[in-house]
């Protein structure tokens, strides 16, 4: 016999499906969501699919936004001649956080990675290739610490050098082999201020 | 500025309501949900309204269920003579996967607790009242090992009293001050084993 109505084991099943989040987790998640009024559920799930339908990528720094040009590539006070690069929409998120950082974003969604099969051209790369014109001075490399975050940045370092562009290197300020998404704002902070020259 | 687009602050704000859920985890499920295809996302908030829509209550166990009666009300194998008590739906399904117990449910729905305002008749006492009958032999009583679950027990021995029915408590296998769907499933199995008569 089944513990569950089809329905709810369906919704604990969905819930389990999200990173860190385990069967128990699921379960006390999923029967909470269901003591609440059918308006407080049914507002969930729009709010769910509207967050996915009014979701593009900036066309310039490929940032998760609402619009063709998100806010930080609009903002006429952030200084165009610094880009700093990331692996994923979240790290902008983080890097903000720190106040530390007033220059453009640029998001490769990923990280060349030979053993998961990700290749250069598998980020977006020539998108941040296309972007680099007299304006552009320095390319800061944001990636992570670990292996795959190190390729890329020496990647970048390779492929921008013919173009005139000085690439540095976010600093160990950072634990090493750690998320950036997972860093406080003054660990942030350091490892920007103490940036050093790559390639 | 804001760090995220309106629409995406009102799905991480949606997830870090769920319980267990901070700010930085409700982050991460919102992004990843972000990454997932549109019919993905949309089949998550179907699954969500869905579930919310075709739950009701059993009328006799009070139990969560997509049916007037409940699968286990329904199943005429189960043992009529004895009823567990428990606070919660998410009870029902911890002790049946502990197999010790052939029986039926009844489902309170909360605890009496006077600091929080949980009278009697707030919870459902009556609904059980009214399922004693002749075939009724035994009540165990499954509330957690705290305060206001050991009130309610009390409260139950003393209301069934008169009716002619033997109530009992679970044994106190169970950690005090611990609740039951944390606990496993042989733990559970010698709390009921072991259970003692109350009242």
């Amino acid at each position: 016999m089944a513990l569950y109505s089809e329905s709810v084991a369906a919704l604990i099943e969905k819930f389990s499906q999200l990173p860190g989040v385990g069967r128990k987790s699921a379960q006390r998640v999923a029967f909470h969501l269901l003591s609440l009024s059918n308006e407080e559920v049914k507002s969930f799930a729009e709010t769910m699919v509207r967050a996915k339908e009014t979701l593009c990528f900036c066309s310039i720094c490929q940032n998760m936004s609402d619009k063709e040009i998100c806010d930080i590539c609009a903002n006429d006070s952030r200084d165009k001649s610094v880009i700093c690069v990331v692996e994923d929409p979240r790290d902008v998120v983080s890097i903000e956080k720190s106040m530390e950082f007033r220059g453009r974003y640029h998001v490769l969604h990923g990280v060349i990675s030979p053993s998961k099969g990700v290749k250069p051209d598998d980020i977006k790369l020539r998108e941040l290739v296309s972007r680099i014109d007299g304006t552009v001075k320095e390319v800061i490399v944001a990636t992570n610490l670990t292996v795959e975050g190190e390729t890329t940045a020496m990647y970048i370092a390779k492929l921008l050098a013919p173009l005139g562009v000085e690439v540095t290197r976010i600093a160990h300020g950072l634990p090493v082999g750690g998320d950036i998404i997972y860093a406080d704002e003054i660990t942030l902070a350091k490892a920007l201020a103490g940036r050093t020259r790559i390639g």
